[in-house]
């Protein structure tokens, strides 16, 4: 069989197979890789995020942003509990009038971030759709065997935390789309970043079982997934709103108009850690935070409740009316 | 958060979580899973196939088939290794028209195969798309430690065998098109059936790394796979053409017709295992065939030479000219 530059396998070869690894990948020449194993006292952990242009990234985004986010929002999931990343599958839809050259900056970005968290591509499947670019990642990652922390571990009275600020990403979305109007060219160069290219917490993560009950990270918006963590664990949660932690740019935005700054709470893509840890935890928690150098805030409780209800307390201690909690597909 | 019934959480509650486990799946209620641990001596190995609707499958299969499939070509990439099946993760993008109704069909359908191979469901990602329907599995698999059979072990003078009969998925998707005319009803409806529902060879893997040297399953094409093995073992390939083995049905079909007989080399999705053996197994291989009750068919050797090249011989011995190789994305 001749050997066509454009076809699936010498693109495999050529882009992907440099990424992998003999031991486990087998260099991406077979049809299954083994599942690195973990060290003693340790387990393999695994997730899976998809992600669809128009959905989850726009389509007009740099093709090497795209394979960064894919890689990062998958290494959010392994970190938010208490995981290290190891080595990932690569599930590949590209739309069928991406050209090469899209395709290599695509797999240039996947590289880079390969190389940010340590992985290596061990396998996958690479195809051509007539729809949107579709990508699923499988990510692997080691915890130890008692420490991974689940969403379901919270006790009543524990404190929510969560690191960085919220509403970035969102608020970045918002710009891309021209739903914002005219926004200065810093605030909106760093929120835009955000959306396309999010920051995992990974070295707070590693901290994350000395102290936390129960943690996720906010992807489907900050309420959404206090109410997921909350109703895993049989409780309600309570925020308060003056708590949860804006940047600058975002508090600029904001500072005049409420709706927006509610509707903060339900925009998802910020990919920080939410977690829940105990009162007693409270010096464990802020030396790992300066370790980490990742700021952190306390914006709520773990309550006895209805499981899975999320009460958003106003300064003068009012529940509000939150516009969205979330994204939803369905 | 009040509990719409169209939400993604209660729509993977209601329909995927019946199909988790709570050790390594959590019951789907987490972000992430741990993969189930193999038994001492054995490892855990791992595969992922993307289908989309139009390119893999036709949008109006019916969605259990679809299921079903998505779970078939991914069992047969674990037994085609030697390797038993274990469990899945499950990314879904579902076309934003796919009402409730066909998702359910959907999810009977990956029910019925996650028991059939005896697998759990233990996480994933389910979202809309504007797109074509889009699956993505990640099966885990169990396997010796030294008896993984790669696509790289082949020896030159081994011979090669392939299970069951070439051409018949092929021939079925034809059928589909509306390729191939009128076509008596017991024919159309037992190659249509192969196209949609692959059968891997379950039983008869487990015996492969008895004396298989290298093995994958046919899913690019026969001409195209045993590229690919004969390419990973540096070595090349020769098919004896009247050996490849066919089915009753698709005898019928191309018994007239020679160009559609040796497009049947170069036809993908029939799941079958094509492996390479040494002269001396051939009655290891024999028992094993009807121990697990499998057709198997001799069709030609591994020989030294250009590596991945395939030579396709008729009973002349003459080189044969073959349209295409087999199936490309790209």
């Amino acid at each position: 069989m001749s050997d066509l530059p454009d076809t699936e396998f010498s693109l495999i070869r050529r882009l992907f197979a440099p990424l992998s690894d003999e031991a486990h990948g087998f260099g991406l020449r077979d049809d299954v890789a083994l599942v690195p194993p973990s060290e003693p006292g340790k387990q393999s952990c695994v997730t899976k995020d998809m992600i669809v242009a128009g959905v989850h990234f726009l389509p007009d985004d740099p093709p090497d942003l795209i394979a960064r986010k894919l890689i990062r929002v998958n290494v959010s999931d392994l970190v938010a509990k208490g995981a290290v990343p190891d080595s990932c599958l690569l599930a590949a839809a590209f739309n069928s009038d991406r050209d090469i050259a899209w395709i290599e900056a695509f797999a240039a970005g996947l590289a880079e971030d390969l190389e940010t968290y340590g992985m290596a591509l061990i396998g996958g499947d690479t195809v051509r759709t007539p729809g949107p670019d579709t990508f699923s990642l499988t990510a692997f990652g080691h915890v130890g065997r008692r420490t991974i922390v689940l969403r379901s571990g919270a006790q009543a009275g524990d404190n929510l935390y969560v690191t960085g600020t919220i509403g970035d990403a969102g608020l970045g979305l918002k710009i891309l789309r021209g739903d914002l109007g005219t926004v200065a060219l810093g605030i909106r160069t760093r929120l835009e970043e955000r959306y396309r290219l999010p920051q995992p917490r990974a070295e707070f993560g590693r901290a994350l079982s000395n102290f936390a009950t129960a943690a996720l990270d906010v992807s489907d918006g900050l309420v959404a997934d206090a109410s997921h963590m909350a109703e895993a664990s049989g409780l309600a949660a309570r925020i308060e709103f003056d708590r949860v932690p804006l940047s600058s740019s975002a508090t600029r935005l904001v500072k005049k108009d409420k709706a927006l700054h509610l509707s903060l709470l339900g925009a998802g893509d910020d990919y920080e850690i939410l977690f829940a840890a105990p009162a007693s935890a409270s010096d464990a928690i802020a030396a790992a935070s300066g370790q980490a150098d990742t700021p952190l805030t306390r914006i709520g409780q773990l309550v006895s409740g209805t499981p899975g209800d999320v009460t958003v307390l106003d300064t003068d201690g009012a529940a509000l009316d939150l516009p969205t909690p979330g994204y939803r597909h369905f």
